[in-house]
């Protein structure tokens, strides 16, 4: 059984930052290259209009969900219409109260975000690398996604459980507003940005300037805060206005 | 023009190293889980005897060449005949004389050399993470292959460059032995393995070790004395015996 103690997803919710911070320093090594996300200027045959960046998630999603990725609840799609999973993934018992995982996928929201994040975590201009460009979003998305749905579960199911009566009283009502006071913890916020900003230092330290371009902390920690928290939270009341009633 | 300039091209290599080190730690956080290398127990639908990690391994690259990867000298694939690529990829004019990258392939030695590692690198046992495993595998694969491969062809040529009539001795008479001395720097090989340990400290530094598995910096620098150096080596050998002759 996964745990629902608030410390221990906690925990693994800051492991995850060390990857997001590593993938986004990486795709910062390659400038913006607008091209790859323009429709209709992919240079991938046969593949009309639709962004370069855009045929990369999906033939990576799809490969993925032949594996059996989208099993797993903090693992949310950005593409539609997958192939079915080739193999069974044998899942633990999930602490969690909710039949469709993909009621809490917020992947609609992320896309966008991330992309206008590129304008101030890479350099302006294009040095032709769009590949590896597409392929570093990809990363960097997934493991954005990660985080954001692992909050959305079980960082919800885990405070629905501290609190369950003041949380039933809003969901039953449908009342965002409560649902989100009730989430959200400034203190835990605040401690969130200060500890990225610190890691974004820390990772960089040791870096060879003369081939690594390095990235303003307050670059990643201004995401979090713009995007990543608030989009959590979101998934979070959704997860809520989802739940099924009762404790699994 | 890329450059042949021996710092540069080690500075580059030197970056490459803490994208080694940070996949290794991340396979690292997987039990070997030994099902997803033997034949026939991948569990995927219609794979016959092969293995997980080979279908994954697979996919990954009849992705990775649609998109163009292998046009670069660095990226070669460990699978053969992989579909063609389906953009164009523009190289910059590259500083080296050989035609056929393939003739420097080390995937042969990378794969074996790399499921060695995996007893020592994680936990004996199965935890059922089987297609993460696999996923981080190819992540490590690849910046592994990119390493070596990135020293076969730059390193090797930049030696040359600076020693050509040397080096042309052995090439025509085909001396292996000759050309390998010419080659071998151990005050560096030495100053290498002594940055991977430092590196591999400082990057687990931070790390909350009650959700991470810590790897020994001497399982990840003993894989660059034992594999990454001496592949590397091998891979500059079969550069010079097959480079075409002049400066180009």
């Amino acid at each position: 059984m996964i745990s629902v103690d608030l410390n221990l997803i906690a925990a693994q919710l800051e492991g995850l930052e060390e990857t997001i911070i590593a993938r986004l320093i990486d795709r910062a090594q390659f400038k913006q290259n607008a091209a790859a996300y323009e429709p209709g200027k992919s240079g991938f045959d046969g593949a009309g209009n639709e962004t370069l960046f855009n045929i990369r998630l999906r033939s990576h999603e799809e490969m993925d969900s032949m594996f059996g990725r989208f099993c797993v609840p903090e693992e949310r799609p950005f593409t539609s219409n997958l192939p079915a999973p080739r193999r069974s993934v044998k899942l633990p018992p999930l602490p969690l109260s909710i039949d469709d995982f993909d009621r809490v996928n917020s992947t609609g929201e992320i896309r966008p975000a991330y992309l206008d994040l590129l304008a101030s975590l890479c350099t302006e201009g294009d040095d032709g690398q769009h590949g590896s460009s597409v392929e570093h979003d990809v990363h960097a998305l997934q493991a954005i996604s990660r985080r954001i749905h692992y909050g959305s579960f079980y960082v919800a199911e885990s405070k629905y459980r501290a609190n369950p009566a003041a949380f039933d009283k809003y969901i039953s009502s449908r009342e965002i507003n409560g649902i989100l006071e009730l989430l959200t913890r400034p203190e835990v916020e605040k401690k969130i940005i200060d500890r990225i900003e610190a890691k974004v230092e820390t990772i960089q330290a040791a870096a060879n300037r003369s081939i690594r371009k390095l990235v303003d902390p307050g670059v990643i920690s201004g995401f979090y805060r713009s995007s990543i928290i608030p989009i959590t939270k979101a998934g979070e009341v959704r997860y809520m206005l989802n739940r099924k009633a009762g404790i699994s």
